[in-house]
């Protein structure tokens, strides 16, 4: 049996080299420069013939990274890759998945299309699933998904002795519910109402029986911080404790981070997007996922 | 007959409305937007329904253009457009067009095909063509060429009394010679040795006869600027005076530009992608491929 290659595109060697150890892999080595006038110069520096190959690419701010990993998986099958799949520990493009006003691109099913073309599989950590059931409703290729909340429930057992988790909104309310019942913990989600990309307001439900506890924000993307960091002053009008901030997908900028660590009292992430506050490792969860899809031969 | 419906992507709007002038076409307008992860909102503004949709889309620095430029040319499609083509003034990825060494991504190949797959004609300007004699051999769309050798060579008559026109290369004598003859001047090339992305060995040829002319220098694409700064350096020498500098593609950064600008006599190039420098238009050139290509129907 050929040991699986799994080669990193850049900024994504940790995982891939995490990847590598928990599927029994070998990293392959990837040439990524740029040239002067801003294209992409890529070349395999291990023969991928022959191999099943995984390419690794977490796909926050997708735009500029699309174009050399689909370079990347067209050259991999021309040089005899044996087959050529994706593990994306976040998936880009799951909002737009209607056209909510005539003329809008549904950039969901399209960005599916391409990835499609491009990949034989997909694996990926807790895609923002809203009306697809399932990422096959869009998704041509196998696609396996892999769910965050058991580590996201350990780490919070390992590390809050009296939690109450506390969700964004109520559609999150089962997801919530499943962590806090694997961290033994009690669990409120949020009313929300949102405004615009970047205007949300929130409600507080009444927590008056659960002084005492350590609220954990849950939530399974924070870009702007701007709903945690609400949420962090609402809670504290109420007589809570700053909370523990937790997101399964993290894109915070050096400002908002910053800004969100003030009024938190600890700012936790899964390591889908690599970033400072990464603490739970989803690489083990993407492994097994590929094994699943892929069989013992992968 | 249904006029044209022209639309630019995003830093496109001028060439957009100068095109739909020249082709008697209308210009569209699409909603572009980005969210706070990065990811690209799209809507069309103007319905796309039956007509002959033409996007505009210069491709320098192009890995971040191309995944909202292929979202554009697919929601035309799924709106109804009769056909969409695109314009791109410069056209990105044409010089890795072979495997040089093994394992690299031979890009100009692939991209061609993304680009087949997306759009259903193609018209550019001076694509850099080294081993491929036309497009044709790497689009499978039908694809037009126009060549702005007579534009620069109007602009030279039109501006400089004594000029002596100088090619970067051997290469380029071909065209070289073709801007001089319309320009009613004598011209040489340069013997250049490129020893890596951005580190280039330029030898002047014997000049003596042309004391008292301007030099011109010409070159299809100025990025770093470098080689036109250390030739201006090296005429320098030669007894020659500051030369005028003229790039069909500009890439310059503010610094590159205004270093060039310290040694040169002017800096000048076409509108293919919008830059300070920008001087001559060829708009009209490619609304008259545009004609060519799709007959008065369009």
């Amino acid at each position: 049996m050929n040991r699986p290659l799994v080669i990193a595109l850049p900024g994504n060697d940790e995982m891939a080299a995490r990847i590598a150890r928990d599927l029994d892999g070998d990293v392959g080595e990837l040439e990524s420069r740029k040239f002067p006038d801003g294209e992409t110069y890529l070349r395999f520096r291990t023969d991928p013939k022959g191999r099943s190959v995984v390419l690794v690419c977490t796909l926050d701010r997708p735009d500029p990274k699309f174009l050399p990993l689909a370079f990347t998986a067209v050259t991999a099958r021309q040089l005899g890759a044996a087959r050529v799949g994706l593990v994306a520990p976040y998936l880009a493009y799951m909002r737009q998945d209607r056209r909510f006003h005539a003329g809008e691109a549904v950039t969901s099913t399209i960005f599916a299309t391409f990835v499609s073309s491009a990949f034989e599989w997909l694996v990926t950590a807790d895609p923002h699933l809203h009306r697809h059931k399932s990422l096959d409703e869009i998704y041509s290729i196998p696609a396996k998904v892999v769910h965050t909340a058991p580590l996201i429930a350990d780490w919070i057992a390992a590390n809050e002795r009296v939690p109450l988790v506390i969700g964004p909104d109520i559609e999150s309310e089962q997801w919530v519910s499943e962590v806090a019942a694997r961290a033994r913990a009690p669990y409120r989600v949020l009313r929300k109402e949102r405004r615009g990309d970047r205007d949300v307001q929130i409600t507080i439900p009444d927590l008056r029986e659960f002084s005492g506890r350590t609220p954990v924000l849950v939530d399974d993307i924070v870009s702007s911080g701007r709903t945690m960091i609400e949420t962090a002053r609402r809670l504290r009008e109420h007589g809570m404790p700053p909370p523990i901030c937790i997101a399964v997908h993290v894109f915070l900028s050096q400002d908002a981070y910053a800004s969100l660590r003030e009024v938190a009292a600890d700012v936790v992430s899964t390591n889908s997007v690599p970033h400072e506050s990464n603490r739970i490792d989803v690489s083990v969860l993407l492994a097994d996922a590929m094994v699943a899809l892929l069989g013992p031969h992968r």
